[in-house]
């Protein structure tokens, strides 16, 4: 396919906080468009510089094919080139990686965040990687997260790939010790490959000490982040510093494996962007207790649950 | 005591061998349609009962949807209603299994092979089939199968959703020690369940005595699991098991794990089925003395590679 | 063996902070006994309530037959009655496990915690928990880690572990979701289980007010940990939750993943108790980045690596 | 094309059919000596060139220390130098491993086989096979075998081993498919190390074909295997071939994942080796059916399990 024009995204050097999104459900568990159009609006509201859907976080591997679409369509639209909308693929091959790779970039996405093929072998990694970035348009990352998708890749790999596959320019890391790891890639250049984290948000401040472009990930205050990523990019380390620290207690609650998404939703669904805290099965569901316990980390740093829009998060 | 009469389950509907084709490529790695029409003429010129398409050895999970579409409608309309098309369902989620098990059914399948979610969680597993099952007409098999697909299933579970799933009515069991296996699930009632072979017939003489309705698994001279299985069913035990016992070497050599579809694209190339032997990367190749092992292999057992058409297995 | 007189830990009720230790090393890579004994006095001074050795951040997995017994006797005779050696047992089968056991009661271990065997079968787990327990008068702990032993206990086994298995009677809780599968398990009754929370701290609080009885992980500065404990204890959970998260920076900080050992060696050689940092291979090493970023939090914190003994801890 | 004549590797001192053994127990489940002398002495009248103990067939892993003691000092002892006694190394680190390995040395093994570190890592896996094969003087055998191990050994490292390590001069050869990985190792040298087969035999005539220097691995009829190795060797590849085909019902029964031990164990006792057919828990048993099944395989090869003693296996 020959473009003939540039690509909307093709100009922006992509940075700072793109936070993955819930897919929001209604009460029968079908797609709720009318929240994910108000999650677009808050996210925008707030001064996010993009999001991202489709990921684990977004139950795209609980979503048919027709729900993928739906939910890309509508984030694009309400978007409306705003900020870019980021899309997860995750497929059993490269076959099924391309197409919605494909399909990604005619419904608009600003780039597409690629899971690792389910096999441990360095150069068929490379080759199912170049070919979904030889089929599109848009830039790729690397969606490096060994906890849901088992394949390791090494920081060699990772760098290799960034320098020699055209199109391939980020990853999204979330392989821990995170900080660590964007170290011993860094020693193979500095500029091989952009980085985002993830992983919560839990080693924000020290990767964006070494350099991170920014974050991908899901968490339902997404103004701390900003509010964070802001103050570093001001050169205010201090101020970013204590913002993180402030929330860190709920940005560590929030980030715990299989039940963080019900954290999510209630959030969301309290905050009035989401009608509903459908998950669709086999997903974990909250119960009294944990919606407490949630609420009191809530309180605890300040926020609360009964406050439409955006909060303050300023600190010092 | 190993039986030598017909297991009471035998009078199930499906039954007998329906193998697990390959999927062909033209060289440029598309699906090759001619080729699929002359595969499924023979397999019903060998006299398989039915036939299954997009397993593992189908290369399903390196197939875009369009593929699977393609796969699935060619094969139904060469049968021809002859014998039924079952039909490989791989999916991240209930969401996609139910996608891809109604659009099996709308292309005319005669039943969907249903691998398990990636869940260690008996009701979450439970819950996953009955979703699939209810959305469907068409029976559904469980394809238990581990080592592709990590989860366990066990005795138990197997036996009640065979029981308490209406549709769900046979298994694909791959899961060795296969034939203790069946036994354990046989204990929870001769009728919970119908039993299908695989493992590339590895255990296919032993799976009948002990009750098996028949075998589902990819080998590229079928005509060695009919005689295996008319023998069988006509009562003439030894003569099932003399053909099971003279072709083993080559029934082994085949059942190879990653290479084994190497294997059997080279032989159906070569019987001149398919036009090429093409494997969609990361597929492991077949090299000048991989041909050769394979070949003499062959001849050991008494076939030949350049005589077209089913060869004759009768023994004794 | 018939035991002649009540075992000293056997009237205890076990409770509080018991961290899980480091193995210290000389250059050269042994045991380093005066380190190790340091250590201890070391705990016993900032108020811990027992100390658990060859847990995986002990790199019990590294260590030789002569090695666990010797870390053990040291343990147990510097301890000198004070506070209870837990010890842990990791081995392939039973036999092992018992082997391990009786070795740590003969050497005075106050209890055992015990890796579950590498095998997804509830009954086997039972078994070989019931043998282990079966075989020394000390009390076990179930370690659920599965991170590192892939093992996935249910909540129903555990709780049934607990109220069958004379001698079984606490857990190292550390399958994430923690404080969820703590509920989960409570809900099987109160009493079934005594759980100590483990993962490096990151749920301390939530699990004390769920009703742990307190924690086993490692943390280089234990004080802070008995700090929270104490406070929460003495009825203060506002002291408590105060001083849990201002130092969570750090909490969270040293509980990464393959690093966390490096930065816990670090700080105990810093702080005048470990002659060394040695880590056995293949341990992931400390750079000079990474001993610059855990400064920099540790100094966040307000505590400081140059200053010897326990640091105050107080807050409000 | 397959090779009739002799790889150069087989002038290497180490070749033939060395049996991993299984751990004969009395009926309360401790190491049975007399059954074990009993066993040597079976392996030595049928020709085997050593034997291999404390495998995973063995029961490696459900054995207490002093029970490895047991097996080795006893199987060194009865073979009386008449052939080697290899012996298995599994441990969860280096230091362990060399534990066992230098007590392997001076029981008088023959070598040891030692199962890789549970890390997928090139060069940690490196450094472990070369600090145990630095600490020992007899030779080491890499046990590749990722079914049980998880470990993936590739053919680059394999090769590089075998070249750079002083001491590791074998592979016993467990990562199907085997054949096939044979020629990709070779290809970095046919003599960068000497191969053995393992998988129950599968796969043993190709292996010989392809230049292996035995086998290794377990069978309850090792003279089975003993003739088609010395046909092999005495260049009549035709009867190799022909006695393996003959048995290969048999062989490939055995080879059942979980249950194969019982099989074994069984067909021991009713040859008169074994006093009991006890297996450590949580390994699978026979029941009344799998003995049936067993016995009418044993049959239809010509074998019998009532005549004691080493049975005939020409053929032709």
């Amino acid at each position: 396919m020959i473009p003939t024009t540039l690509h909307p995204s093709s100009t922006m050097s992509l940075h700072g906080v793109l936070p993955i999104l819930p897919t929001p459900f209604t009460h029968a568990g079908a797609v709720d468009e009318a929240s994910m159009r108000r999650l677009i609006d808050f996210e925008l509201e707030v001064g996010a510089h993009g999001v991202s859907v489709l990921g684990f976080m977004g139950e795209a591997h609980r979503l048919a094919g027709v729900d993928r679409r739906q939910v890309v369509a509508v984030s694009v639209d309400q978007a409306a080139g705003a900020f870019p909308v980021w899309v997860g693929v995750l497929a059993f091959g490269a076959a099924g990686a391309i197409e919605q790779a494909l399909e990604a970039e005619e419904l608009g996405a600003g780039g597409v965040f690629v899971a690792p093929p389910p096999i441990q072998n360095d150069q068929a990694i490379f080759d199912y990687y170049a070919s979904v970035a030889e089929a599109v348009e848009i830039p790729i990352a690397i969606h490096d997260f060994p906890e849901s998708f088992t394949t390791l890749l090494s920081p060699e790999l990772i760098a290799r790939m960034g320098r020699e596959i055209a199109g391939l320019r980020y990853i999204k890391l979330e392989d821990p010790p995170a900080p660590a790891k964007m170290g011993r890639i860094q020693q193979h250049g500095p500029d091989a490959i952009g980085i985002f984290g993830g992983l919560g948000g839990m080693y924000f401040l020290e990767e964006l000490q070494r350099g991170s472009l920014g974050i991908m990930t899901g968490f339902a205050w997404p103004e701390v982040l900003v509010g964070v990523y802001n103050a570093f990019r001001a050169g205010d380390v201090a101020k970013a510093a204590a913002t993180f620290d402030r929330f860190l207690p709920l940005i560590r609650y929030e980030f715990q494996p299989k039940i963080g998404l019900a954290y999510r939703k209630h959030v969301f669904h309290r905050r009035g962007i989401f009608a509903t805290t459908f998950i669709r099965p086999p997903g974990m569901q909250l119960d009294d207790y944990g919606r407490s316990e949630l609420a009191a980390v809530i309180r605890r740093v300040g926020l609360d649950l009964d406050t439409a829009g955006p909060h303050p998060v300023s600190v010092g």
